[in-house]
């Protein structure tokens, strides 16, 4: 076990915290909510976004980018969104610092003043369709696919690394079409980009539905999510997709001249995932000893590590393991070769163990004369040993089987904890044990929140496709026409 | 020509305006001095964003990410940074807002005022360096080498689209080192990633060289730079890399223990590009038709346009794209077949002139017959027909033709603008025609302020392993070494 981490056992949070920066992913900085994504933590977050991208792209989307400052009033302009997002924010109302006149370093130049304050956008709506106002005015220019990677800001009182700061990375889609049916299709079509790659890239299965009103996005007609559990029992909201309907076209006046002659407003939607994916992540696969990273997305898939007395048995080693790493790549391998000579194994085997690569080899002298190495798997901590010869193709293989095995184990726990409830008493116990509650709801926002209130659960989704069944609410035993999905969550 | 481009020789600055804007690179947006980067400019900037990461990464580089803002003092302990940097930047005050009690939307909430200001980062060195401290305390945690992607704002007065915006794109790397030789030694060769980056990317010839103390990044032992030649006989500083010294090591107390067991401050560099990169590119290629894009960094490098009446003659054509299409393609190459049939083929030749697709094939009823198709190069605007039969290598010979007559027509004209010259009447002239001037210089800032401040010339840079030749300064006549070279900048 690694020095400093504690145990999922004794403090699930703790250990979350400890494993983030200890395993080199993220840590606090010097301002309040930011956090400093680190070269391992990055590392993971350019794989995300490069297989998020290439979906995005094979979709039809294009990347752009827009201001990060949007004037204050532009958020007052659509009503339920300024409820949600406006409040809690970083407000730009200075532009110039001058030296303090006392000699103590630079204070604020008051007479540079904004005339009207900017804030640090916290989702970009407001500026893309302030935008898109100028580029829409025939059908001929719909669809708009666009997506943009970003910071955005949000002044969070609770930080937790990657899961909640006040700044994180994320993309954040809005699209323009000229029908609703398109919008609909296409919030629908992102949703299951967002869910096949959590299920395909981070082995992170998901339940795909949408939110109760509740739950919604401020400005959205329809919120579609992906929900995960978390091995504490926790769900995680991974990514949501939301049909904006005519609201951001209406309170933007965007609208177009359709093949019928007939001015109409646009129908819009907008779709995120951020870097709270690297939180669920984590939660998703690792354990005591440190991080586990499904091998789709670890920077380095296998580390070979020398076993050696002096300078000639390294040399002897490095002779045998040069062409294997050559073959490796040739395979498609991220491989590293870990020769320094600063480090001893065990400190090696503890550190790769921490930072989650999916396969450890190790090389001393007796398995050159074996012509053989040392396997340990990372998701099972077993070790085994394996012949030189046909290795590369066990290699491939074996990092298949990991990232399988990973999605397997996740998917049961997930399937696990779905559980049916039927009355109050038993969700209250239900609650408690963890994992997803499918229970019968009346439709009601008072409803939500009183449940809310007593179980600290909430509605993650109404699963897509969702038999209908009558029943009678929960709580309030008023007729339910389907089952929702209760849970408490990050 | 395209119908509202000015031409460069009525004016220059307009044209490039009226180019970046109706070429879809960039719009100025609704927030003072920040740009919409628009799809078709962010996907060149991709592209170059691309090759440097792999440039970086491949000389031992990783990515992390810092905070956005900085915490106002930060700015005030290294005393030549604070100088440089923390005067116009964007000064967040205040993290909440609340609703106006006459209604009127959204209000600064007076109560939520921070107790030290956040600046929005202009650059990072100070929440870098701060960070470091606590990353470094052997010689063992040396180098660090460590590059960020990110948004930074410089509350300009005068903006231009890419060329200087309040908001910019770019990267910083920020390293750290045992020794002053190993700093200088990694400040060198990151010009030369630039460097090379600029020649073989973006076909965009530059002088390589060190700044003169007055144009130096503040903060700076030495600031090396490449500097590029626009068409109209400016010069752009293309890209700078600095050897820190020890001076925010010092500033932030970041030392290390030596090997000798002694306790010493790190040495740093940084360096960045930016999408000031985007402005250049089009300066040193386009033309009064539009953009003309070096092969290696256009999203599209050929379109294939159909010229047509009714359904089945496209319908003919197609059959015949199509596998071109895919052989195009197996060959590495960029291609679009453009059949909408909302356009007419003037209207796409146009287009696609305008935005820099370097070749565009034309296929009608008469080449199906004659098995042949129209070839049109973008940057000569020259036609000819060719036959099917070869097409695919004979297009990826023409890409690379194109890549290579960019760059040796570039580089024509900066060999050309260089002029030596040895009086102040003949500089006075020669710096009006445009281009790099060699002249002798006293080396004291303010014979070069005086020289800026009657020609507007600065000097550009002082070319590595520059000659050494001893001469009279050309306005004060005082001793001089070496030529430096001058020009008037961007």
């Amino acid at each position: 076990m690694a020095k400093h981490l504690t145990s999922r056992d004794k403090d699930y949070s703790q250990w979350y915290n400890d494993l983030v920066v200890q395993a080199g992913l993220a840590d606090s900085s010097a301002v309040r909510g930011c956090m400093v994504i680190k070269p391992h933590g990055y590392a993971i977050w350019e794989a995300m976004q490069a297989d998020l991208d290439r979906r995005f792209k094979e979709t039809g989307h294009e990347n752009a980018y827009f201001p990060l400052f949007i004037p204050k009033s532009y958020f007052s302009k659509e009503a339920a969104h300024v409820e949600g997002f406006a409040k809690e924010c970083a407000v730009v109302t200075h532009y110039r610092l001058k030296n303090d006149p006392n000699g103590k370093g630079v204070i604020v130049d008051e007479s540079a003043k904004l005339e009207e304050e900017l804030i640090v956008r916290p989702t970009s709506e407001t500026i893309i369709w302030d935008t898109y106002k100028n580029w829409i005015q025939s059908y001929r220019d719909l669809p708009i696919l666009i997506n943009q990677w970003a910071n955005v800001v949000r002044w969070e009182m609770r930080t937790r690394l990657f899961l909640r700061t006040t700044e994180f990375l994320w993309q954040e889609g809005h699209t323009a079409h000229a029908t609703e049916q398109e919008a609909i299709a296409e919030a629908e079509q992102m949703l299951h980009v967002y869910g096949d790659f959590a299920e395909d890239m981070m082995a992170m299965p998901v339940l795909r539905g949408i939110k109760s009103p509740n739950e919604r996005f401020a400005g959205a007609i329809e919120t579609y999510c992906i929900e995960a559990l978390m091995q504490d029992g926790k769900a995680l909201q991974a990514g949501t997709s939301h049909f904006l309907g005519q609201n951001f076209a209406k309170a933007f006046d965007v609208t177009f001249q359709d093949k019928d002659g007939k001015v109409k407003h646009v129908w819009a939607t907008s779709w995120g995932v951020s870097t709270r994916l690297m939180g669920a992540l984590v939660m998703s696969h690792s354990d005591d000893q440190g991080l586990v990273i499904p091998p789709k997305l670890a920077p380095t898939q296998i580390v070979i590590i020398p076993i050696y007395r002096g300078p000639e048995q390294l040399e002897a080693i490095s002779l045998v393991v040069e062409p294997l790493l050559a073959e490796l790549r040739a395979a498609g391998i991220r491989v590293k070769f870990d020769n320094r000579d600063t480090y001893k194994p065990g400190w090696k085997f503890n550190e790769y163990e921490l930072k989650g690569v999916p396969i450890r080899i190790a090389v001393g002298p007796r398995d050159l004369e074996n012509k053989q190495v040392e396997i340990a798997r990372r998701d099972t901590l077993t070790k085994e040993t394996m012949p030189m010869e046909g290795l590369i193709d066990r290699m491939v293989e074996m990092l298949s089987e990991i990232q399988k095995d990973l999605f397997d184990a996740a998917k049961r726990r997930l399937d696990d904890s779905i559980v049916k409830v039927d009355s109050w008493p038993e969700f209250e116990v239900a609650i408690k044990a963890g994992g997803f509650i499918s229970a019968h709801w009346d439709g009601t926002a008072e409803t939500e929140e009183l449940i809310k209130r007593k179980t600290k659960a909430t509605i993650r989704c109404i699963p897509l496709n969702n038999p209908q069944e009558n029943g009678s609410c929960i709580l309030t035993g008023e007729p339910s026409p389907e089952r929702v999905l209760f849970a408490i969550a990050y």
